[in-house]
């Protein structure tokens, strides 16, 4: 199987991670909603105070085998790692209910659909209606 | 009407945020989820690098007025301003799905409930399933 290595991203990874981001939004059909750009990642992961913390895997095909099995799971057992050295006592992930794909791996995993077994909704407010509320 | 003053949590509201916690869960019907101290509380909020940040409401009822009326309004306003101030292009609220008159709230300040608009779906990993995960 192919090598994969998982480590905590560094500043130099945002232009592969925003690629990563894109890549993903194209597979959910929601590329309109990327607004991101390579210099938001890098300032919100990499000063004093992160907004966010990023694993990245870093991948060394064999020849001859196939690339990507695997590496979800293995990212994911890295998050618990990390969540339980945090103290965290639990993790959530979203996923869209058309990606059976990656709802029969979390489900694999041990995850719970907590919008299925208890009805949880996400609710978004984005730019004009946070200004309209802020009265800006 | 009741006054309401919003303001930053201070270390010392953490027994009335647990009591609050336990009130919501209650309301919510889960309350054997809530593990929380009023110790992991103050741990987690008032360090160096906080896990959460938090707003509390303060509420001086005018005599022969109902207590109560616009709070929740009002500390979304304030998350709105908050949010913005701090560069967020959007904010997210979880609601269980027959939480009618906050799910109405929500929607009539302008948030999209992305579970019924898109499908996303909340999946949780909890202490056994992360132990084994990370093999512990």
């Amino acid at each position: 199987m192919a090598s994969v290595r998982i480590r905590e991203a560094k500043e130099g990874d945002c232009g592969d991670i925003l690629r990563l981001i894109r890549e993903l939004a194209e597979y959910e059909k929601l590329s309109d909603q990327v607004k991101i750009t390579e210099e938001v990642l890098r300032a919100d992961g990499f000063g004093e105070n992160p907004f966010y913390h990023c694993l990245v895997a870093e991948i060394l095909p064999e020849p001859g085998e196939p690339q990507g099995q695997g590496i979800g799971t293995k990212i994911i057992k890295k998050v618990a790692e990390v969540a339980l050295d945090k103290g965290c006592s639990q993790f959530r992930l979203a996923v869209l209910n058309w990606n059976k794909k990656a709802m029969d791996l979390y489900k694999a995993l041990g995850a719970q659909d907590l919008t299925e077994a208890e009805g949880w909704h996400s609710f978004r407010f984005e730019g004009e209606a946070m200004r309209e509320l802020a009265g800006r």
